[in-house]
């Protein structure tokens, strides 16, 4: 994206919204989380940067919004942290479930997914969507050692994501929640609160 | 694929073995493990059905060897069976590690996760290497209710395929194979002998 001026565009018609959404999602793609500055997005789409902090807020929150998940995974996730750790594992699953079991957010979801497997769309996964998404979250529960941690609840979610969703392997595909929430919720608590190895 | 007659081809010459795979590749994309034949199979490669027999066994044989796994799973796996399903958690993620992390079969399994979790692999995936071989792994190993457990195994190992090997999410990928056993054997575990949701 070459970088225009804003000269005779409007600030905040629906296309710079839009632009600024494209520049991010290049840069991110691109130049990962933490080489991504919102001064760079900002002259990419043609605009000021206090107008992308206005519509968008901080750099994490351009994340999320870049990555057009139908729901913010802080928002769903907010109950879970509130109730702390010691019973957290059902209540991730059961969060996380909640929100991908509904066929209206389940189409867009399977195609970030995707995207996020590929190997253009690892990059964003692992230094936007892990680390600046779901680790806080982790820390904000209140677990210890997130970054050793975070990996192993990614792995049973993730693959969880891919054998429900993506190719839909029966009889998981289509199991009540609450079977999945019984049998993978106590995998997600050992991985946040059980012993690691020394 | 057009069938062809053999007239005039050596029977078992090299490009006969690899034609013969080829049907078969196509064959059990198509139409699934259970949809394939050997005769059909032989028909397409324009041979006789005692000669796919000879070369390859069993449709099973045939089928891992159309996958071109570098190791047939069902080998890897024995001295875990051997063993019974007391702890055969452990054992499970250490073999699977011993042979993903060996750079020389790498790539191969690299690229073929790839397919199987592409939409046009996932039949081959689900009818294929789950029911017919990791399934009867499972079933030989005396865990009961294989159905219902597999696909749980099944989405913990490929997570961790995924995070470890596809896109390498760290630390995770370059942790020693011991430290994930010690985290996901547990998990496997569970999944194998532990109860069902009623």
């Amino acid at each position: 994206m070459s970088a225009r001026t804003s000269r005779g565009r409007r600030p905040g018609a629906p296309d710079t919204r839009a632009e600024v959404l494209t520049a991010a999602r290049d840069s991110f793609a691109e130049k990962g989380f933490r080489g991504t500055t919102i001064r760079a997005v900002a002259a990419s789409a043609g605009v000021d940067p206090a107008l992308v902090h206005h519509y968008f807020g901080t750099k994490r929150d351009l994340f999320v919004a870049a990555l057009e998940l139908p729901v913010d995974p802080r928002d769903v996730l907010a109950p879970v942290v509130a109730r702390g750790p010691a019973d957290a594992g059902e209540g991730l699953v059961r969060a996380m479930l909640g929100v991908w079991d509904d066929p209206e957010r389940r189409l867009p979801l399977v195609a970030l997914a995707r995207h996020l497997l590929d190997p253009e769309g690892a990059r964003v996964f692992q230094d936007g969507l892990l680390s600046v998404v779901i680790g806080p979250v982790l820390a904000d529960l209140g677990v210890d050692d997130v970054e050793r941690r975070l990996p192993f609840v990614a792995s049973q979610i993730v693959g969880l994501i891919v054998l429900r969703y993506l190719i839909e392997v029966q009889p998981l595909a289509s199991l009540p929640a609450e079977e999945v929430v019984a049998m993978v919720g106590p995998t997600i608590q050992r991985y946040l609160t059980g012993p690691l190895p020394a």
